[in-house]
């Protein structure tokens, strides 16, 4: 069976990276473009990649893969949609406002800018837990007068919260949360992202914009599909979002008032089985679990857990009864690169692929 | 003036030393006394710090003050008080149960030790907060038959989240509390304390008997002086409590209820307000604010704002409206090991002699 | 073909849950036995490496693997060689004083701890270097009348320095060697081990008693192999070691003087094309290089370096010529736990197994 | 005494900060102008240091004293040396080059760039070590007609080596020098400086242009001044330079062939006596001990000793015999924004006009 030939716009960048290391070797897509700065533009990726200094900046544990090494990196802002079928995107927000119009024209694009996010046609998946938000694609597409779509990904910081609430809206009902969190380095991207000396020894106590985008994304990925499009959920999200001194992987302290009272056990229950349906449909990079429970009080820790499943799995732990706003507490780790990003993107490609929408 | 003659036990641990810091050349108390385990009795204190490869253990930032070096250490579980008036306790709880009866009998004992934090004629000073729980010690001393009293510090993760409150449940009254605790090493102790390799890039989810701690001791420390007692303050308290990667100072991300509603301005207002009269009793270790106020959106920041008026003021910022408690959310910095810990303990000291109970 | 029946003693600590990492599946040896300290003795391993709260201590970043698990541990002091053809040890020097004469009476003691390295009748085997040490195994049998032996692995903090030398010395000679490492935390083991207020924002500049072995290991591992035993090598090493902040992986500053004048595209050459008669043997834990040669200027990193070729290959990078001894002077990473521990000990096993030895 | 009005070049940056902060209340010297980048030109200093976000950039641990805060700072291109006579420059090389001769034709210019570094009558003031090269100012002076003079400061890192070499080569003669420096993120500065992500758990091992700079910096340093100019001294410098997880100070392993055999008690005399002629001249800035000696065997700390007498001396431990160079081997500590820049720039300036140059 043939792959599904790709392009990756924002290649070089560490989200752009973070797609060629997870598509490396992918049995459904192939890619066959590179897209960057015009700073790239006619470079071999292997080049492209290397400073002034000849240092490298390729930044994924995975070494960067030898099929990619001689693509040579167009400029996004001329590049065409020829012969490919779907662009993954992976720049900045502003940059996306402009090319992902342009690109949505003929083909699916599968992005983590959150330009588009928060627009009323534009669905924003969560593998396992919004795949009924896919009716949004029709509606955009006669909306918009595109062949293809443009499908964003949550923030990395909404991905842990939403994965674990959806199984207890479900099973119980959620009412208010509560959410602090502490988040990576990797988050704030590498040039610069976060300066070592702002951090060590340190808690940066706010990043612009994070509490207003997953109080609001969190409504609407939990949302139900409505005729005229998603019906934000009846819950009520209030958080604060910091940064500390790791490299990967964002850890999330919640507080869940559950509308119909649960005990610890049903709760667990909840988590444990959510995602079967998931499971069923076999795609590539699907987790066996969406949400893993541990039962170590000293987890999950995020250096140990944020790489569960290959970072596709939130790890929740410290499971306990909260009196206060009459439901539960627990900490949850997610891995903001991979479920959180480019691999969550992936995933939901492998999805709507399967569904028909590619 | 002379000045009054005090006891250090647990003198050569972390929390010792530090008040073995805090009350070098201190006007008002004299060191008379440092007393240990059965290990360091007979050593001068210079010499007793030191490993067996003759490497210090002594962990503040201030150098161990001359008048110290050649104090011989008395062995604790035989120091008697004689020619002292007041003893600072640094030792573990299960030590300090045994230990504190036996001093208390004669003398006041400030201590950092839980191990009476809970009896209901053990008050649990904060200073500025809870001056008028000193009646509970002519109730102890009736209680106990004893001349001295034991007085303990609170938690030191309490210590900020009570020290905010207070101004807010005093001007509009605290509901519901949700708290989440990014805690300095130096919280852990030093032998050994948190191991290198649990901590770095990684955030520890669980420090065990914490959050029942700070649960508990919040509602002491803000309740009102009864007949019979302390009535606890009418809130509820929950929280999680974490581990992160910095040397001193913890974190705390607050959500808080208020019952009557308040603008972010008049809060801020109870917080400047807040210890006018603790500045009008001229005490030596007294901060000039006991809750700083921050306006830069990105502070407070632990390594910057820890050692604010010497660690002595809890720092606060990112003042917003939380929607979902109705109320205010906000993150505080205090100094864990200064305010939360043996300059605490002074400070309140200070406050006894002054008021005639040492 | 049958696997060879091997025990672990020292099982439960951090080097011994290395080999359990690096035996799961592994196509020479079945592990049959896992020996630990009597407070072990009688539990399951899985429950074993579980604390008194229930959290695990299990410090591999490879899942344990379930054939281990359910294994009971035995007391390493009564446990017998029977049903064994090789033990792996793991144990601290002066446990492995008493234990592994007793062992290597029956059967062959592969061991990570340092109590015979400088026997005069001991190997001290660093994989592709000094196979010609074997010699002294026969030497070894004979002398204390056993059928099995010892052989201790080098210091980790040797493996990079010797294995990097060895080519120079081989095509130019080695004259005066001086060194200075930044080695990580994991060498100083877990329980506590660093603690991480010693090393957060800092460098501890001493490591008690490893300068002495480096310099002294070197020369031994270095030597050629004599009638009587092995001739120390004819140059001389002086070496500063100091720990820093990181989780694993020591990082080396070389400076070499050589006897013949040599280009830095030799030095290239002899470090390239070293460990071919390696290869040649076809061992499972054998990488393709020995040394590994980086032109990056900003390489070799030790987080980004450490695992190359699953931690069995050294990284040697910015290689310059070196006026002041007259020779060379670069920058090395080696695995202090892979190659340098439990991973080089099972690569030693398997050559000798190969050779009949085992 | 009135003091002596200064201005304060490149002041908004890191290494301008840390003059702003040893500046306050200065005995010798007034602040009277501030300049900056044209894009500071014009705003109040206080102002001038937030940025767009209104977070406060100011990176001392000193709080910015009120004095400072409603200067209003010039562009440096424009500023005069009306009304002062002396300017400290904390630019960067390229800008200094421009910047300083304009400057320097009327006044003193003390710096801590590199720009005029290695231009033969140039002097490079190491406090204590070389005042004998004020010799060069004269001649400075008649080459380029100029009335001021420019007097930049060594690398921070050739600091603390030329400072722990000098009182051995007076006494004993240095011949070779091996060093490798474990170097503080307050080196790279601070927009961006390091990224976290580059650094922790890490090290980066190298550092551009440093390793040139120590190794001819010290041989200018510590050359004698003759008729022409200054003869470097006779000694060979080789040095690797790397980057580590440290907030300030650089730690350096040194080992040096001293030319006459001398008994470690010999060189701890040569350090203690060393610098008793600059305590002798009462500078404000001046430490007791320019080299301090610790004999606890794990010191040098970073963290623990950076600050020794305010960052103004340089602590060195760990002395040992060295038998490969024939000399001794040694770990320093010292402060790189301290004497290593800003405050050392400023104590060689309170010795110029104690000296009658400025």
């Amino acid at each position: 069976m043939s792959r599904i030939p790709v392009a990756i716009v924002g290649a070089t960048g560490l989200a752009g990276q973070q797609f060629l290391a997870s598509l490396a070797g992918h049995p459904m897509f192939e890619v066959r473009k590179l897209a960057g700065s015009i700073r790239s533009a006619g470079k071999k990726y292997g080049h492209a990649i290397r400073n002034e200094q000849g240092a490298s900046r390729w930044f994924c544990s995975e070494p960067l893969a030898p099929e990619f090494t001689d693509i040579t990196v167009e400029d996004s802002a001329s590049m065409t949609t020829d012969g490919i079928k779907l662009v993954f995107s992976a720049v900045e927000a502003d940059v996306a406002r402009e090319l992902e119009p342009r690109f949505a024209r003929d083909v699916a694009v599968i992005s983590t800018a959150s330009a588009f996010r928060y627009e009323n046609d534009v669905p924003v998946f969560l593998p396992g837990v919004n795949w009924d938000h896919a009716a949004l694609i029709d509606i955009q597409r006669k909306n918009r007068g595109w062949k293809g779509f443009v499908s964003p990904g949550p923030n990395c910081t909404t991905v842990g919260l939403a994965m674990t609430l959806r199984p207890l809206d479900v099973a119980f009902g959620v009412g208010k949360v509560i959410m602090t969190s502490m988040q990576a380095l990797s988050g704030a991207g590498r040039s610069p992202g976060v300066s070592a000396m702002d951090i060590l020894d340190n808690i940066v106590p706010y990043i612009p914009k994070e509490e207003e985008k997953v109080e609001k994304e969190t409504l609407k990925i939990l949302g139900k599909m409505g005729p005229g499009g998603i019906i934000p959920a009846d819950m009520r999200v209030s958080c604060t979002c910091t940064r500390v001194n790791v490299l990967e992987g964002h850890t999330e302290s919640v507080f869940v008032e559950l509308k119909r009272k649960a005990t610890l056990d049903e709760v667990k229950v909840a988590w444990r089985e959510f995602g079967s349906d998931l499971r069923a449909l076999g795609l590539p990079s699907a987790p066996r679990q969406l949400v893993s429970l541990t039962e170590d009080p000293f987890r999950p820790q995020v250096r140990l857990d944020r790489d569960a499943e290959g970072g596709m799995s939130t790890v929740v732990g410290r499971l306990r009864e909260d009196a206060v706003l009459g439901g539960v507490k627990y900490i949850l780790v997610s891995h903001n690169t991979r479920m959180g990003a480019a691999k969550g993107a992936i995933l939901v490609a492998e999805y709507l692929v399967k569904k028909g929408y590619v």
